[in-house]
C-alpha cells in the first residue's frame, strides 16, 4: 500500500480562491482544511464545536467581543465554542483549519453568499 | 479577556526530553501535543482512533507493516485508526500530534517504561 505524506505548500499552491476551505485530510470525524483568507469576514460562532487555526504563512487576526487575538505563522489559536468571532488579514493568509466535518464557515444558521461549500477535497 | 495564540517554537524551546509529548492546547476532546522524537519507538497501534502528526521541524518516518511513509517539515500524515506502525527519526524531529484526550503513546494496553504520562501541559 502507498503511504503519502500531505504537503502543506502544494495544497496552498494548488488554488487560488480565497474564503474557501478546501478538505486536504480527516481525523475520524474531523476535517483538516486550507484556506486563504484576505480582507474582513462576517461575525459568526459555532455553537457546538471549538475551531482551530493553524497559521501556515501570514498573519490572522481574529476579533473576539472583549478583544482580539494576533496569530503568526508558525501559532495556533482555538476558538471556543459558542464564542462570537471574525477573522481578518490584511494580506492573504495561509491558514489550515481544524474542525469536525460538516461545520458552516459562515457559523450556525448563517448561510449566505459567503457560505463555502463543504467537503470540497483538494 | 485575553487572547494568545500558541507559538510552536515558544514550546518546543521550554523543553528538551523526547518521545514525552506535552498538551499545547484542547480543541473539544482532543489534544494538541508537541513532542520531540529521534531513534526508534515501538510497533503499536491505537484501536479506536486515528492519529495525525504534523511535522513542525525536521523529517520523520513512520513505518507500517505494508511500508513507509516520510513526512519532512510542513507536512503531515494521519495514521488510520487500527494501524500497526513505529515512528522513527534518524535526527531529532519536531512533531505536533492531534489525538483525542486519553491516547496512550505505547497503543492500547501497552504500558512500560516509555509510556508516557498523559495531560502533561507545557
Amino acid at each position: 500500500m502507498k503511504h503519502e505524506s500531505i504537503n502543506f505548500d502544494q495544497k496552498f499552491n494548488a488554488f487560488s480562491e480565497q474564503w474557501k476551505p478546501k478538505v486536504i485530510a480527516e481525523m475520524n470525524d474531523y476535517q483538516f482544511k486550507v484556506v486563504k483568507l484576505e480582507g474582513d469576514f462576517i461575525w459568526h460562532e459555532h455553537a457546538d464545536t471549538d475551531e482551530t487555526f493553524i497559521v501556515i504563512d501570514g498573519s490572522l487576526r481574529i476579533d473576539f467581543a472583549d478583544g482580539e487575538v494576533t496569530v503568526g505563522k508558525g501559532e495556533m489559536f482555538v476558538v471556543p465554542k459558542g464564542t462570537q468571532h471574525k477573522p481578518y488579514a490584511e494580506k492573504e493568509v495561509k491558514v489550515l483549519l481544524i474542525e469536525p466535518r460538516g461545520v458552516l464557515n459562515t457559523g450556525d444558521g448563517n448561510t449566505s453568499d459567503i457560505t463555502a461549500e463543504n467537503d470540497q477535497w483538494i
